[in-house]
């Protein structure tokens, strides 16, 4: 049971390989594609503790030269300070521009391994091999890397394509289940913009909680559904120019949630979840989409466990304001992206804020 | 008396404008490019004093939107701390995917405000209005953009390039001597490693040092030679997959210089002259170029007004050691820059360190 899925670009494609157990092929695979000797290895603790030395023997095997460095785990450490260390370990292990390095974990350690690759020698290799749901469909794929800044999320990075992704889905076992859940907002996500299956076959699990644990099958089905619905759309528009757009479904509320709260109640996903939740009523408002289809993506979004609404200490002017900042504002229009089938979305940055106001103040 | 060059690339050309007194035109030349409305002006006290109104009036009556700020002036204060302070400067100003950055200054000032450029928002615009004679023919353009790190120049950074290149010449008269002579040392790079005509042009010159001052036509031409030759390298390998790397001709040996004296005994186009002999005497050495030629070179590079001497208090076994610090060493081969003859160069990592270590000690 394997798959691959290719992201086709303009300057370097790249695969995704998808396979139960592949971790120990993480050398052989990347001996596949043209990389130097020198490896960084770059996780947390906790999953360096689970997965690391499985890792770096299978580099050492394949004849990489490998170093390994921790980073604390946690999203409060997604900053240039973090990115700092990890130029020291790069000037210390004297990486040069053929080398790689390899982001072993969730987002956060995608995020940041893909920044410093980006920025280190004016950018080096990447390797992601995501340990988080979250990250195997979504932030591990298509080449944003980046920190915090202290007043706002992801606002420092840069666009840096791995040279190669290898997911593999037996590493979920070990995933804490909110994680795992937060996950699949993602996945959820896919189904509404862009796999009408993929919806479908959601809609038809009994539960998606338990997924990882019973259903091999059926979990590296919908990993490859999601990879392959965001290797298309990075394919069609690397850098954001237009398309790419509809992949921040659910991410506009869903950030100024975040970050009111200050990255602290809701996982990313959690957020994500209840930005979908309100971006699926606002198109309803707008009549643009069937309030007959809200209800299935709210469901689906309820039986993966995630919150449907807003907590009662976000102000809804605050969240209104929150949206200004986003990185999405044109002369300070704010985007969004609202279905209009499940399965199709469209962008637009023509939504009144009193319909805003209205939906979020429904959400309590 | 104008030029525009072209940068051609596959994703983003863009054009270099040459002309006396263009400073009072950069609004209306940045207005032929598609940026929005915002711009964020970046400079250094110094040269904001003599020309940070006057860009500023220049942009403002083009209908920008424009803010200001001046980082203090000098390579030890090229660090990521600076580029935070811009991040922090871009987040007050709401700089939107769409803005643009203007550096107004020398490599310095160009190359930390392409990085932040690079950097906010996964990249935003930047406008290189370089003001030193190294800056204009060599850092504005190509997009290298970058910080120091405590261990080592440039280490950080990316490639990012600019919408749009200015380059008044008239600004050069203000620039301290010291300056104009460092940056001439790239100006007869070009003519040795890529345009014969510019080489025998400087060599046809009486004084290269006061032509800044006297022969509008002349330096005008030789801005324009330089740049052209620049953007010829860079369009055809944008980033230094190959050809690119004949523009770090006397950069090798010049990097180690600089670093060993920790960047304040030599501006970085004194470094370059000293690096430009030394390779020409290796490649004299492992007989790839005529002694009459390198006498050529050495005697414009003194007529520059830049020194060819080794320093006493530089031990030759650390800069062979410094060597291998270098971005462009792989696997652990240093790579020289070596010419064949005046115009042409050829690279090779096939230089025994004993022809290095002699020809640095022929160089006391």
């Amino acid at each position: 049971m394997s798959s691959v899925i290719k992201v086709n670009l303009p300057e370097q494609s790249y695969e995704i390989a998808i396979a139960p157990g592949s971790l120990d092929q993480l050398g052989e695979q990347m001996s596949g594609v043209k990389l130097g000797q020198k490896v960084l290895l770059v996780s947390n603790p906790m999953i360096f503790k689970h997965y690391g030395e499985r890792a770096i023997a299978s580099l050492k095997k394949a004849g990489f030269e490998v170093a390994s460095y921790n980073l604390p785990a946690g999203e409060r450490y997604k900053t240039l300070n973090s990115i700092q260390k990890l130029y020291d370990i790069a000037l210390e292990n004297r990486l040069e521009r053929s080398s790689t390095m390899v982001a072993l974990g969730g987002g956060v350690i995608g995020d940041m391994v893909g920044f410093a690759a980006a920025t280190w020698l004016r950018g080096i290799n990447v390797v992601q091999v995501p340990t988080s749901l979250l990250a195997m469909v979504d932030s591990a794929i298509g080449g944003k890397t980046g920190v915090n800044h202290p007043h706002g999320k992801n606002l420092i990075g840069a666009f840096h394509q791995p040279r190669f992704v290898l997911i593999d889905p037996e590493v979920l076992k070990t995933l804490p289940a909110r994680e795992f859940r937060a996950g699949m907002a993602e996945v959820i996500k896919y189904g509404v913009i862009w796999d009408t299956e993929l919806f479908d076959q959601l809609e038809a699990s009994k539960h998606l909680e338990q997924l990882r644990y019973v259903k091999a099958e059926l979990i590296q089905n919908i990993l490859t559904r999601s990879c392959q619905a965001k290797a298309d759309v990075v394919s069609k528009d690397e850098k954001e120019a237009g398309l790419r757009a509809i992949l921040n479904y659910g991410h506009t509320i869903g950030h100024a949630v975040e970050s009111l709260t200050e990255y602290r109640m809701f996982k990313h996903g959690e957020a994500v979840g209840i930005g979908m939740v309100a971006a699926g009523q606002i198109a309803v408002e707008l009549g643009l989409w069937q309030a007959a289809d809200t209800e299935r993506q709210n469901a689906l979004i309820k039986k993966a466990g995630l919150p449907t609404k807003l907590p009662a200490n976000i102000e809804i002017a605050a969240i209104i304001d929150a949206l200004q900042l986003d990185k999405k504002v044109k002369s300070g229009k704010v985007r969004f992206v609202l279905p209009t089938q499940i399965g199709v979305v469209k962008v637009t940055d023509e939504v009144p804020p009193d319909t805003i106001s209205q939906v979020l103040a429904s959400m309590r």
